[in-house]
């Protein structure tokens, strides 16, 4: 066993109030693999202040913009300065930090939406592709275990020729309008600072994303529309698509915010002509199959049956029950193993530039197919 | 209490091998309204004698041919002859039958789907529309009573105004090649005796005439896919459509008979600004509500806060669970209490011709939209 | 196939506010088997008249009083007589009115409990045992398809060498006091109309007779408590037992009838050196099958991987969900053919007299128990 | 918001192999309230260094056994050395290591259960009792935020007067025999190193003292038995008690280690007159409560409807699932914040020396019980 250094993590973004920067701290926490060493939390420097104060942060490391973190962080010497920077601002910052960032030479390990928008990816592309860095995105349902597991059937034959694909993630938290003090929902419906589409991009990339990891295929065309529900939000809060990919399979996606009462129930059903799959982000610990010819089965975390990849993710017995902060903890821990390893591009077992560059293909393909009366629409296959 | 006079009930298919009717009869049977009286229930006239011999018919009410029975029936005295003809052909007979049924004054009880094609519900109407019978359509699932209870959430406004919709109905016992001893798959998938569209017009209607029940609103708009999935099939065993209705809800519909492993898991999920619902074909006894504001609810069948149109169609107190033949039952019930009441037109609580027309609306419009380019298409509104 | 003649059944119990002699009804009535001949409904004459009328019965086939009822049948033609009848009395009728039965030459089912005390069992037997009558107990969970694949698994070894046995039957029904016009609480509750237990007596039984069932080994042994816990209640409303059987199995029997908001949750799980299985009553098309070393599986009714002995009492496709009146139909079905077939004593599928001797003597162990400073009390073996 | 100083943590146990060390190390640092600075995680010196240098610790803080590492902590400057121990170790352990730890001034975290025996507990009553430091014991269960919900629902009367309580613990992972490589099996059935029980000390006392938390009532008598069912085996692998409480609920309550293909289902059910609550270990984000006048409601983590105390212990927003690590966690931060705040004895919201006192109380008699023909049992009060 090789002396397991703690990675030196900085984050941007993540200040008191914001809700997906605790969510990193804790998964990076959750192994033990990285210290927290730097931070530009909030532009509001009282806010800044006092989150990097709570983390136990000496004052010269916590920062007041973004641009200075990364400058004076690479201005220190090599076994002190952050290694990894952990993005978790409004997306519109995902593309200018992290370029910035891998300018700097720093590893990124950034939120989803990579982009705001298809184009800005070729930025980002441009940016990542050849630094000596690598880049992580958090589409953080593929660190649970059995949807490594769903793959591994996929992969490993046990539905057959696959045929079907139901992805559907119904919310129902921005059911009713945004109010003033809500500032998860006030940023995410705002199009400066979310992007051009709300609900697609905060959401519908994920299960775009988790359909096309778990089928091994490319989602290639659409038909889809977007909805507005409540009245003065300025993004679409609600939308569905009729999709199919390159191997021939076809389904639907859905995703919604508008689901009133629904809390984050991501769901996805894959169908082959030998059987049938089925994954549930509230109980993630499960896959049912359903073979045509015996009973269904129930694979379970940690129960004989599972596959290599799902079971070397998990930290605890069958039936205690490992959750989302583990499932982003997967990813932080894998990205720690690429970095321990010197490699730069893409981490074993994290989305990647790739993953971020086809969610932003699939808002591209969404807003265009709304508003049109054409039915199907292509979904670009990247982003030259 | 009234005396309650057993009604005398025809059978025009149904022999050995057939599936739905004996569900007819196990559902006539259940409350004790019926008598079956006569049957013609083969071509075969061996499986026609058998069936009829096994039912404890007299050999004289077992006729040869649906026309024969239709004849010879009417020529009895008013006393003796069947009242009510219950049809459980191939679907090519539905519309054949229940026009000569009506013209010889017999109540027609049939299986869904009511015609073959959206044109032929003229036909049916105009033979149905001004005759002295009853016309009762085995849409069964809207005999379950918690169908009703949902139904009655969205009405009394526990889900404020509504905004989406989804219903699907994921069958896989179509999922491999009709092999040629599969009765009830190598009728379905022949166009000669199903209509135009198979797995659309076998459970596609179920869905969509639920989905119109529990929202009280109009499909009239959708954007859709059939696909055959399997090799030399001649119609469609799967699809799905982006839908919207009169009132503003949109959503998604989906059927298919190819997600191997499936049963018959018919769900449907309702969304309102409010709260939501969702009802599951599997699970019939529960409600699921879940509103904004407070923890999820789950309505059961015969407990506390279920309405009175659910709780007069139950038979056992909460907890003993009814299931599907319950369901059908209670449309005999219900086609019941309109013949002894001397109703003609549709019974209360029976599904009738107006769910006909619609279904086959339905169809002509998946049919139409599938082979287009253009996104959406009008779902007729009646068929004049 | 045979002809299969409409048996002639008589009912005695079950008018208007009665529960479970509806439920008979319905169960008789859904496989087409019986014909409602005549009847003694209630001792209330209007009452009477109103139940037959209400079932289409002639006037003189509904009589005052059991004991007439009995006599008269007797003397009618041998073609036009009822051939069973149908306990659905109060529970301290049961075996006078089973006695008489038989000894007029009337095939029997009654409903559970077969006596109000074990003493009474032997009264029963001596009646029974050489009259050239069927005798039948609903004990209806034992109609439910998948407890006969539960009881196939265990046959067949699946399990392995049993160790564990779980049955719960907590109910909620009676948590708050009888109030005066719950006729079915009050009875139950009345030491004169139901025996010397109520809430043993009434699902107490059902759980025991459940797990021999499944089992196939005898409960020798009990350490149990009873308790009553509504003020002025006189009879006990809830026990457990810590249990033993002849074959080393140990367990846990829990009934209760104050477990509030409870409707009607029966569930077994048993488990041997091999795997478990579970089966819950409130979704009884399940049979859960837990392997040690694979993932657990989920048989269905209908679907591969079932037993014939479950799979010929299925009336429909798996997935439309069969329920407790077809549990219970199961039993008339059986014991019509047994019937059909001239058989006395047991008829096959149908549990018996030994199965009422069975439920009495696990109550007297659980009196005993309950009373004692010892912890262990035998179960009688039988009741010579 | 105060500085936030990470707490500096030794642990004693742990090491490679071990289980529940690495449970503890994950859930420290979900939150980032602790840093590990020192261990003596092995009695094999090279399994010891590499576990230190995995979790990137010096080797001059790695020691050799716990004597030394206590002593040698214990002469470290007051602003380096350790603040917490946390006790990792087999059962024989527990006690020493807390006396020892807590005479040298450290706050100690215990695995439970707190003492190899009822006797034992004196020893650590005494030493821990006017100690100047904290003493907390693991039952993880009581760091899941939703059985605070059922606390509270018991505590406001939803359930009004309590009658009824059913706790059971079903795992299947010693269901065959420990092989020789299986640590855990291996040491938890060795009396020398786990103490008097198996079974009812590793699972039934979570069980036990789950039940007095929610109940808020002591459970003051049992009649119980224990079992061991696979050959060989040393200690009880299996049991099963009736209980009673101080306050006159009754109940039962069952743990096994031979529920094969049974992963860790800890259950409870409450239920008192005016309703019931269910809690399940592997669903543990859900709270079920059944009034007995209306619908059954699923109280779920983040939702409306949930009590402060479990919201404070939550994470991330409702259907974002967190499990067991976060459960411990809840735990350690709980007990960051007493040691912050310079608290001594036992630290709010976490279990102390009285649930260590009374879950050895609960084994004694369980001991006692299951030997004896006398059917109940008290459980002593305290260890006076």
């Amino acid at each position: 066993m090789t002396r397991q250094k703690k990675i030196r993590l900085g984050m941007i973004g993540g200040g008191e109030g914001a809700f997906i920067g605790a969510v990193h701290r804790h998964a990076a926490g959750l192994d033990g693999h990285y210290e927290l060493v730097c931070g530009a939390f909030s532009r509001d420097s009282d806010n800044n202040a006092r989150t990097g104060d709570s983390l136990d942060l000496p004052a010269d490391r916590v920062y007041d913009s973004w641009e200075t973190m990364l400058e004076q962080e690479a201005a220190l010497p090599e076994e002190e300065r952050m290694q990894v920077v952990s993005i978790v601002t409004p997306n519109h910052l995902h593309v200018p930090v992290s370029v910035a960032a891998a300018k700097a030479g720093f590893h990124v390990f950034c939120e989803k939406p990579a982009a705001t928008s298809f184009e800005e990816t070729k930025v980002l592309a441009d940016a990542i592709t050849n630094a000596p860095v690598l880049y992580g995105l958090a589409h953080t349902y593929q660190g649970y275990p059995m949807v490594w597991q769903a793959r591994h059937m996929v992969k490993s034959g046990m539905l057959g020729t696959l045929r079907k694909v139901y992805v559907e993630y119904p919310q129902g938290w921005l059911s009713q309008e945004e109010e003033s003090h809500n500032k998860q929902a006030s940023w995410r419906t705002d199009p400066a600072l979310s992007g051009a589409s709300g609900c697609m991009g905060d959401i519908g990339t994920h299960a775009f994303s988790l359909a096309e990891f778990i089928l091994g295929d490319k989602i290639t065309q659409l038909c889809g529309e977007l909805n507005t529900h409540v009245e003065g939000r300025r993004l679409d809060d609600d939308g569905a698509a009729l999709i199919k990919t390159e191997h021939g399979v076809s389904g639907v996606l859905i995703a919604s915010q508008v689901c009133a009462g629904e809390e984050n129930p991501l769901k996805i059903k894959v169908y082959g002509d030998k059987g049938g799959l089925e994954w549930r982000q509230m109980e993630p610990n499960s896959v049912i199959y359903r073979p045509v010819d015996a009973p269904y089965q129930v694979f379970r975390a940690g129960q004989p049956g599972v596959c290599d990849d799902a079971l070397s993710q998990l930290r605890v017995p069958a039936g205690h029950p490992e959750g989302y902060l583990e499932a982003m903890a997967n990813l932080y821990s894998a990205f720690a193993s690429a970095v321990r390893s010197g490699q730069t591009g893409t981490a074993d077992k994290v989305p990647g530039l790739h993953s971020g560059i086809r969610g932003m293909a699939f808002i591209k393909a969404m807003l265009d197919s709304s508003g049109s009366e054409q039915k199907w629409h292509s979904i670009a296959d990247n982003n030259d």
